[in-house]
């Protein structure tokens, strides 16, 4: 009779990541050690920052000088200027810049702020930044070929972030690269139970994954990058798209 | 070794809901039949549409005389201009009137298309709409409440709704009642792996719940409005809050 259960579980054991480590043994690893298995139906949900840390993407900020603009902004949300200037290089658009805010277009075509720029959790020199995966989807898709052969099923793959939300409190988690699922489950042609046409007809599947999964890698002392989901519907990994299908396209933007 | 999952279970046995129906014997029934045990630590998440057709807040559409400002944005949008007088009734601001899209500030403060009224899986009339719950962190308390006289615990209470978000596609859940919960997790004051102050200090825990359960909850012939989440962190349950504090103020909104 029951329904089945849609889980969330974190890893433990993986180590502090550093440029150049391969993230899938060390899942793989981390996945036997705890005695879970993996089909190709769930899904592992990675924090951006482990992907960004294995691709080397820290920047130290004593090698940035701050262009015209950088200083033009860092003055009026109070940032330093390299940050800023970093920020900038990062983005397609400035959306807006106010005391201790600074909300841009990243190049991927997530508005974020500070351009997802991570100045936690980075060891070492309080001077060097972390800047998010190049291709997120490229990574997830990636990282989804490594696991295969590791643990020798393709299963789902979730890089997520903490994004805030514009009119809504606190940040929730968000998926910014995805591979093997539909991130963004298209539902038309489907009647609800009075046989109406749904009114919603697409769900963002992968940011609703992603933010249950967040909760569990939390972000401070316990912070477990990793998180194993199972229990998804198979009609979700039926067809396959990208983190890129859950951003709205500019012509459609009314909050610009 | 294993941390705990946080699993998302939907119950399924309910009726279809109807004015005047009490929710918590019906839940309490259905967590019996399969055999699902509830302690005070774990949530039970509610679809609002089940909440407002026990509470009864269907309007018929006939009943509805369009004002002459409805007309206008009807007009705009496209829609029909009863419904646009009912959305100008639940709404305290229109954000954005275009071809097939009506933003509005909710009374409540959420900001929604449509000010959240429900023209799907409103069984009978085409012509009969539902509304959102008239307090829904009030009806959350309330059904926390009846929960504990049938169940002998008291569970944490969230009402969740499918709110699209301004610059990405799809739909996700959202709380928009809570009881019994941190709905805005507040983490200031905690530190990172390397010692550093957190950058993100307030976590949205209510409304990524409410995201992976509206994946359980089904849109279409699935339907299933009750969703069981066990696993949570008791730090979130420490101190109680409710969905409004999910809502950010008007003077902090940038994107109005």
């Amino acid at each position: 009779l029951n329904l089945p259960a849609l889980s969330f579980r974190a890893l433990a054991g993986l180590p502090e990541i550093e440029p150049a480590m391969r993230l899938a043994p060390l899942i793989a690893t981390a996945l036997r050690q705890q005695g879970l298995r993996i089909q190709a139906s769930d899904a592992l949900l990675v924090c951006q920052k482990i992907v960004s840390k294995a691709d080397g993407r820290f920047v130290r900020l004593d090698s940035i000088t701050a262009s015209a603009r950088a200083l033009e902004l860092a003055a009026r949300c109070g940032k330093d200027p390299r940050l800023v200037e970093l920020v900038l290089q990062e983005s397609s658009a400035v959306l807006r810049c106010v005391k201790d805010v600074l909300i841009v277009r990243h190049r991927l075509g997530f508005v974020v702020a500070n351009a997802g720029i991570d100045q936690s959790n980075v060891p070492g020199s309080t001077e060097r930044v972390l800047l998010l995966p190049r291709d997120p989807d490229l990574s997830a898709a990636r990282l989804r070929a490594e696991l295969a052969e590791e643990i020798g099923c393709s299963p789902i793959v979730i890089i997520t972030d903490s994004f805030g939300r514009p009119w809504r409190q606190g940040v929730c988690g968000t998926a910014i690269g995805a591979a093997g699922i539909a991130a963004l489950l298209d539902r038309r042609g489907e009647r609800d139970r009075s046989g109406r046409p749904l009114q919603v007809t697409q769900v963002a599947v992968a940011d609703a994954l992603a933010a249950a999964a967040a909760l569990q890698m939390g972000e401070a002392a316990e912070g477990t990058p990793v998180v194993l989901a199972t229990g998804l519907s198979s009609s979700w990994g039926r067809s396959e798209g990208r983190a890129q299908d859950l951003i709205r396209p500019l012509q459609e933007d009314l909050f610009q």
